[in-house]
């Protein structure tokens, strides 16, 4: 069965395709009586609106695209979830699609949803993005884009964040408060503009507190990704290296797991001999053993902002106003757990 | 700056609106100068193809729906992953909608998916489910309809899934094979079909050992979803209720790990007085402590096989082809780890 056409209506009424239309849209103009036939047969012959067709006309498409590092991720799956159901309430779907941390990807990928009409585009970079030409010709083209979490300062629209930086340094602080002497930092990949904040957090907590910067403590991830590996890896390497080292901060939980699970191996006692401080608060981090203190992210909240933002700022071009790009920072909190003193 | 259309740079280069088209496309009638102006022009402004435009010719849109029960799910997510990966090689988006296993939402949903004339929907169903008009009423319209995981057996369309039960037969078997000699079953959610063939799988491997079945032995959840508190308090339950249970099959790793987490607490041994075997393989399974013995459910998989099943009834609808629905069945294995003796 094809789907039904307004001039199939039209047709066997025997009436015109304006006047089904009309009756469809309860326009003044047409009788009840057309109306009540006209919506009868629309709704036996299962008659759907095609917004092709509409979209045509409105230039709008309902549309918005969402290029996100990573969807098998606490964090990223629930900024998904937070934008999808605000975006439902609103009538607008959410075309999804996964860099991979990868620049070139997600240049595609910007073209992609650009050339389906997307009314506008929600990213978190790939750990690989240094280049932002593919973001600059979204807005040249007055489409809105909004960035959030992993964002580039260098380009001119809306930002969705948390101060990474003051929660990296709320984080070395307990360490430091809790008593310990020597802190390491696992900072993930050098490029994203969270790992530099939070790691700037770090060092500022340290030399705030007298405390000496060693750059042999910091550790990074051998690739652009953050995982359990990671975690683990440099956990052993750590241990290797720096055996007085009695707390670190970690960037992500699901990093810092890896870490937990390796120092349980090697029974270096958590946090009697060495503090740890995660980053997200992932579910997770409040379910293994040690319980993990970590960073509160919000990513929910910061999936229904950032798509409110975007649906303003597209009412916006759609009224002829100009945009103005607006920095919103998130709050964050410490949730303290066994993994601290 | 506006999107350029085709008509403005026919204007500017004084050819028609056709040439250009035809130019952009490489058409063997238009000279190679003309083509090399037009495409110049068409890269100089930014041109983009209006896909809309496309899509009213073609009656294609090169998008898929996805509906989904809950995004934020270590399997779903792989799935997604999974989806959108094999879609994006053939140049498909995927639009992703969340159900919260509620069926009027999906009902909701596949609606306006519908009016947005999707060319296909993938579906895991919704646990409220138990209707399914709206599921045929996609297939009656000759729209491609696959379901994967949580399906429906009434609805006939192409299905992509386990063998739920001779997975649950297999884990039960696993802590029969072990020595556990009363085993209950944490069996989540009253209606989706993977809820009850696990359930069956479980009861068969009992009878077929000449062990007695015991309803009393079964946990439900109390709502529609499986959460790591329901194993927690599903597993308080167990303790108070039945302490000579010996064993139990879990429905998710999620729930598994609250069961641990729960026994943990109380101070009961794993596996020495409790054996506990979960189902999927989530990563975190081999992370918690103990880790896991589980059935490994291959989500990503399932999420490339579902898509190119649905590609392929694409084609075959746009070839005026007849769709004969599949049911493609994934195999899974028995992960052995320290939860089981």
């Amino acid at each position: 069965m094809k789907p039904v056409t307004l001039k199939e209506i039209a047709d066997k009424l025997n009436i015109s395709v304006t006047t089904v239309s009309k009756a469809l849209k309860d326009y003044p103009d047409v009788s009840p009586k057309t109306k009540a036939l006209v919506k009868e047969l629309a709704a036996t012959l299962n008659y759907t609106p095609n917004s092709f067709a509409v979209n045509l006309r409105t230039k709008e498409s309902k549309t918005i695209g969402l290029v996100i590092p990573e969807v098998v991720h606490h964090f990223f799956s629930n900024v998904i979830k937070g934008i999808i159901s605000e975006a439902e309430k609103v009538g607008y779907l959410v075309i999804i699609l996964q860099s991979n941390e990868s620049y070139e990807l997600e240049k595609k990928q910007i073209e992609l949803l650009m050339s389906h009409r997307v009314d506008g585009i929600l990213i978190s970079l790939a750990n690989g993005t240094a280049d932002f030409k593919h973001l600059n010709a979204v807005i040249n083209q007055d489409k809105p884009l909004v960035m959030f979490d992993k964002i580039a300062k260098l380009v001119k629209c809306s930002k969705i964040i948390i101060d990474d930086q003051k929660a990296a340094y709320m984080a070395t602080q307990h360490l430091i408060d809790t008593g310990c002497k020597r802190i390491a930092h696992f900072r993930g990949p050098l490029l994203p503009q969270n790992s530099i904040d939070r790691f700037l957090g770090y060092k500022k907590a340290l030399l705030d507190n007298g405390m000496e910067y060693d750059p042999s403590l910091v550790y990074l991830n051998d690739c652009d990704e953050n995982s359990f590996d990671d975690g683990k890896m440099n956990a052993a390497k750590l241990y290797k290296e720096h055996n007085d080292v009695d707390g670190i901060f970690i960037n992500t939980d699901l990093v810092a797991i890896g870490a937990i699970s390796e120092f349980n191996r090697l029974g270096v006692k958590i946090p009697d001999e060495i503090s740890i401080v995660g980053f997200s608060n992932w579910f997770m981090s409040s379910v293994i053993s040690p319980t993990i203190t970590t960073i509160d992210q919000p990513g929910y909240t910061m999936g229904q902002i950032a798509f409110n933002q975007l649906y303003k700022e597209i009412k916006d071009i759609k009224n002829s106003l100009t945009i103005t790009p607006e920095i919103i920072q998130l709050e964050t909190a410490l949730i303290k757990r066994e993994s601290t003193k």
